[in-house]
């Protein structure tokens, strides 16, 4: 069903601006290039819906597609595991060795089809990734993104540090981490039909992982070339004290001085970010990537979401496959939820509730992880998606709650933010039915 | 596909003392009871697979069914709503009101028929379920878990007291909760066809909603019907505070006193349970219901699990539906790892790690929420489920990580832990293929 240059009528919701806006009939016109050209409630102002518009089954949901901030796209063979080992065997044991493997162009095929489809059938419209130090596999990983028609940022790994990185999986110098990254850059803006929909980042691992010469290099490369940049900042204790201790800095203020930090960049994590490199942030308009789940077992801490949203900062939602063990944004969504209300709280019933080391005010509802999901992301990025407005590419998923194979159940006729909530707990992939980027469908039910 | 009297040739994993106990290829022998009789290692001392077995497809993985120990049937309809009131506008609003709803039978009929069905599906084997303080509703649940093939333990709520329980929604007086209890688990008993699969239990909603008078009475039924007994425990501070004012004891030493703790009785929740409740629990062998999800929003807290474990006290997993977002025993299994992590470290980044009320050593892995979900939950209700031993009822799901409709992807060849932790958080319906109850197929592809 692809609905380039048609106009929709239907149910659902979207949050333009962060509060909840649901809608029991809403026309939505889409011009010939997905791009959403007005948007109407039926009988306001006279307007008539046209005869051909096309009418969502009675029961479905509309919603904005989803944003994914931060994805490590050949982690996805591994998504689950070994989370109980300390980030060092985990990445040494487990996470290189996998890495490594995408030299392997029929590996990173088999994955890269496998995972991008996977994500666009649960609703994940934009993605943000992280590849591999492998060229080639990272252009491939480009043009799957191209050819399924996911919005995608992807990203070749630069990572040159000897005292940090495997000699068996590394960028051999600084000069090729900047140089690939160049030559990636030019692959994806000059993709065949590419106008746009998939872009390049410049992407250090993270600080530890890179040299100050890759660092100041990739800097560089991302002036030059306008490109965001997608890195991650302040993760944990040990990753916020060893840049401190390397730079004399914190990872933000050394990111930024760097030119890592250029409009619409994305840090993912964040944790240990101080009020100051907040609004370093906002000035330098970079945004997070919260990932909640992956916090949990790699972080020892729950994301200040609250204080971020408060200093003005971007945020969106990442799923961080496979420091996450889940593969959607739908997982990760609950878990913002839960985790504000676990750091609100603190979580040791043998300390005294005052003593508990929670950190009152600190819960989100719903309604603004939905947000962070959809417009949030979108504002993060940069990118004129995520909710029904004039001017947005119509990038949508079509929920069902009548599938029998779904979880998704309607009892009640339920509405507004209590509907809401019974989607974003309720939904799984055969509630999915359908999903667009642009106005074409690219996954779901036969189109 | 039923399999009472057949043999079974497997691959897959279940956890019958606690480790994980992976097997390549297992021959399972089931007794025309649907219990099973023998199990072999195809090859080992001489045993050949009869020419009849019966070989599951290659790929497929055949774990024990779950054991969901704390269901609030009435509640599904609400799954995921409102969970950020307070708990009294959760039940006075929200809760309380929808029970109520239950005294409309063709409502029961609808709501009770899709849950049980969706358990099942979902590969939910055995339920422990609250019902409502309607005993004609409580019985038809009691009646479509026999009819649908789950393993299942009703209770009907008994709430006496008008402090605390609404007008319209409240046993009028102590001799309709008891009464109606005992009229409940005559007419569960005498169900024809029920040969044990479908117990009754008794079921205080909590001390807070019941008078004295309702909680001896309730327990010399108990002790009258050799019931187990079914409740919440010490959940949060308020409700651990409640009982000690009330009665000058913890909430687990009053339900003791009362005679609410008999044998293989399930208490929900337990994060405030001392180490003498932990101590008496064990004594009357009595176990807890862990619900991880639950616990985020209304208690506060994370349960200790390892302090529970080590005291010798049996748990196993609950989903709290609808206390807790999810609907199946895989959302809490995976959340009771992610939660025990974070009891582990603490949560608030901006405290010092040592000062970030975190608990050492509390996380557990992949194989004991596993265990917790199978043979775990089995041995807190004393029931001979949740493995694959002589003896045991065969109640098991097949996992077919090759359905496209699925999350579950192999890629690789993984076996043990590791592939437990690929199955534990990337399985979702469509993946499991088939469900059975004391041998019989209950839920799946077509039989």
């Amino acid at each position: 069903m692809n609905l380039s240059g048609r106009t929709l009528v239907a149910r659902g919701f979207h949050c333009p601006d962060g509060t909840l806006d649901p809608f029991a009939e809403l026309a939505i016109e889409i011009g010939a290039d997905g791009v959403i050209t007005r948007v109407r409630r039926p009988g306001a102002d006279g307007y008539a819906v046209p005869a051909d518009a096309v009418r969502l089954p009675e029961g479905t949901l509309l919603l904005p597609g989803f944003v994914d901030l931060h994805i490590h796209a050949p982690q996805y063979p591994q998504l689950g595991t070994a989370l109980d080992e300390p980030l060092e065997v985990w990445l040494q044991r487990y996470t290189f060795p996998l890495e490594a493997r995408y030299a392997d162009p029929a590996f990173a095929e088999r994955v890269y089809a496998r995972l991008v489809r996977d994500l666009l059938a649960s609703g994940t419209t934009t993605a943000l990734y992280f590849g591999t130090v492998h060229l080639p596999a990272t252009q491939r990983l480009a043009e799957l993104c191209l050819e399924l028609g996911q919005r995608a940022l992807v990203g070749k790994v630069a990572m040159d540090h000897p005292e940090t990185c495997p000699d068996y999986y590394r960028d051999a110098s600084a000069d090729d981490a900047i140089e690939g990254t160049r030559a990636l850059i030019a692959h994806i803006r000059a993709l065949p039909g590419n106008d746009g929909r998939v872009q390049p980042v410049v992407m250090p691992r993270f600080i530890p992982a890179c040299t100050d010469e890759a660092l100041a290099g990739l800097g560089a490369l991302a002036a030059e070339t306008g490109c965001r940049v997608h890195t991650h900042v302040s993760e944990s204790d040990w990753e916020h004290g060893h840049v401190l201790e390397r730079h004399a800095m914190s990872d933000a203020e050394s990111l930024a001085r760097f030119g890592l930090m250029t409009p619409h960049s994305v840090l993912a994590h964040g944790n240990f970010l101080s009020d100051s490199d907040f609004a370093l942030m906002k000035r330098h308009r970079a945004g997070v990537a919260h990932c909640p789940l992956s916090n949990a077992y790699f972080a020892g801490s729950v994301f200040p979401l609250r204080k971020a949203l408060r200093s003005g900062v971007s945020v969106g939602l990442g799923s961080d496959i496979s420091g996450g063990p889940a593969g959607t944004i739908w997982e990760t969504a609950r878990m913002a939820v839960t985790a504000a209300r676990m750091l609100e709280t603190g979580v040791d019933p043998a300390l005294a509730p005052e003593a508990r080391g929670g950190r009152p005010g600190a819960r989100i509802d719903a309604v603004t992880a939905f947000h962070l999901a959809t417009r949030g992301g979108a504002q993060t990025l940069g990118l004129p998606v995520g909710a029904f407005v004039p001017g947005m590419a119509f990038d949508a998923m079509l929920i069902d709650p009548s599938v029998e194979a779904g979880t998704l159940r309607a009892f009640d006729g339920e509405t507004g933010i209590r509907l809401l909530e019974r989607v974003l707990y309720g939904t799984s992939k055969p509630n999915i039915a359908r999903v667009w980027v642009q106005g074409v469908q690219v996954a779901g039910m036969a189109r």
